[in-house]
């Protein structure tokens, strides 16, 4: 195989583009893990075949999958969705997946990041988590393209966003965790950000949405739209263990500049009414030692912000809540070039994350 | 997934190219069943590996492996070789994965036979056998390109040989075995190589070579070098059961013309001593109900024929044997142009074929 490249992306002139760059393909997962997808992840499987389906019609797509549900997944995907075999102990492509590289000159790479199932055997989701550690590896290799390892520094894609201009969107909460990369600090990591994603500048939010399972990824609580404007999750319900959070994002975030110097542009997108799982969804899922247990009447980490640009087009959840119309309205006020397309993602949401966290966009070279 | 096409190759103007075409790259699996390869498969993986290099020095070589085997098998394997994950039930990608097609205007297809493990429940080598069945599809998928389905038609591509003007070469052995295609008479199934491969004449040789667990698979036996020109596996001992298998054969073959109109000109390539599988080797394989026996002193189906055509050069066996450099030096004769790099092929042939049954060489568009 080839070995990862012994040299850093900032060495080499390589860049992680914004969301919003033209990508040639999304890569995809097949749900699987029935202790952790109800009923056998039939229905998760439907879920993510509708969001593989809604790519389909902006992009290629390309969905990794088990040998054991090959045939399965190949016969109910489309043919406008390319199925190779990538096994993995779950499908959170964006957070097992490579980060993509860039250097303007037509060139693609990929950052390999070590994985540690968010948390590692303190407050990680499941073990083993080998397969997963395989996936960007696969991913790389299927697309013939050179790849950087960061040993002894755990990252996954949903914890991070950048505006392909310099700057890196995360939060403490999560890269600063114990379960991460305890023997680094603060500076150490901003440090790695620096030098595997080549951003200049990297932007702190303390905490994501509450009781994200992840530790709270800025995937689902903040994005950048556009260079200079970021969404952010939000509620008005003081109540709500989620407001302080939101609120103390949005005086950080209105605080900095960007790394071209641009004072940033906040703008709410309001979360749906607090969703817990219930009794029936939880009684669906094996029951297992080695995973995380999902608890009826749990409240579950519900955000719009979880949405995935492709060309031409955003693929957002929505929840079968009021707020589901005004949220598709904001983000398409805000990115008014793009179609919106809803799609239910509650199923999703019950395996831990949502659209964002189960694709991964891979930019044009 | 994209569909089989429902149209046929000799509809569409897709034929199979002659191995001496200018190829992109060439497929292998990694072998690991320690129910057909002693020693858990190790001194096995050796010698693919051995193989892989190899051809990697005169093109790319992609190498499939199952989930369990990939980190081995990628930290084993150069920089040289791309490592995918492709499950399997034994590592023949000669006779599981795809034959592709071209139609020399710039596109590549793939046929995706039916495959039965070399004759199902009724003399097939191991059940079973839907992870096999599967190759052609993931190989197809992986490099996006459209797919013929036999259904219905059970083939290997170790049983053809072709020389991309028209002709196909097969053995009786195989294709009429009842173990096959039962439903089918000689003449069907030569309407079927005919319809799939694109080929104006069938020669059909009687008989492979003796002991073949594949019922006398052509790779093994005979293949052409050039238009018009047949390399065939020959011995001059009379008491062998060899012997009347090749005579006959190489009076038939000098009994015909090609497609062309060329009377075909045959040269006898020798046999190594016989060789025998011994105690030790067998030992060292783990007993299976559902997979072939190994009998320590049964005679293998040694053939320098199992050979392998690169751009430039030829992958072929060797056997520690007087006639490996006489074998050499016919082949070099024959194919003046291309370099001779010589195997060791007793390990690859305890499994039960050599060089060219475990590659698959994927032609220039």
């Amino acid at each position: 195989m080839a070995l990862p490249l012994t040299s850093t992306p900032s060495a080499d002139g390589f860049y992680m583009p914004a969301e919003w760059a033209a990508q040639s393909q999304t890569w995809m997962l097949w749900p699987e893990r029935p202790d952790n997808w109800r009923f056998g992840a039939k229905p998760a499987q439907k879920a993510y075949l509708a969001v593989a389906e809604a790519i389909a019609r902006f992009q290629p797509v390309t969905v990794g999958v088990s040998a054991d549900q090959f045939e399965n997944a190949s016969a109910r995907l489309s043919e406008h969705v390319r199925v190779v075999e990538i096994s993995n102990n779950d499908a959170w492509v964006r957070d097992t997946g490579p980060t993509f590289l860039i250097n303007g000159k037509g060139e693609l790479r990929g950052v390999d990041w070590e994985f540690n199932a968010w948390g590692g055997l303190t407050g990680g989701l499941y073990q083993p988590w080998n397969r997963d550690d395989q996936v960007a590896q696969k991913i790389c290799s299927i697309e013939r393209i050179a790849r950087y390892r960061s040993d002894g520094f755990v990252l996954e894609g949903g914890a991070i966003h950048v505006d392909g201009e310099g700057m890196l969107l995360t939060t403490e909460e999560c890269l600063l965790n114990p379960n991460r990369n305890p023997h680094l600090n603060k500076i150490e990591i901003e440090a790695r950000l620096k030098t595997y994603l080549n951003v200049e500048k990297v932007l702190w939010v303390p905490e994501g949405i509450f009781n994200d399972e992840t530790n709270g990824h800025i995937d689902n609580m903040a994005c950048f739209v556009a260079p200079g404007k970021i969404a952010l999750a939000w509620t008005d319900d003081e109540r709500d263990p989620q407001y302080q959070r939101s609120l103390t994002a949005l005086q950080y975030l209105e605080s900095q500049r960007d790394a071209k110097g641009r004072k940033l542009e906040v703008t709410k997108v309001p979360l749906p009414s607090p969703l817990v799982q219930t009794e029936d969804e939880v009684d669906g899922i094996d029951r297992a030692f080695h995973a995380w247990p999902r608890r009826a009447g749990e409240r579950m980490a519900a955000s719009y912000i979880n949405f995935l640009m492709v060309n031409g087009g955003i693929i957002m959840p929505s929840f079968n809540d009021p707020m589901d119309e005004i949220a598709a309205n904001i983000i398409s006020s805000l990115c008014p070039e793009r179609d919106i397309v809803q799609l239910p993602g509650r199923e999703i949401l019950l395996g831990g994350g949502n659209i964002h966290c189960i694709t991964q966009q891979q930019p044009v070279a």
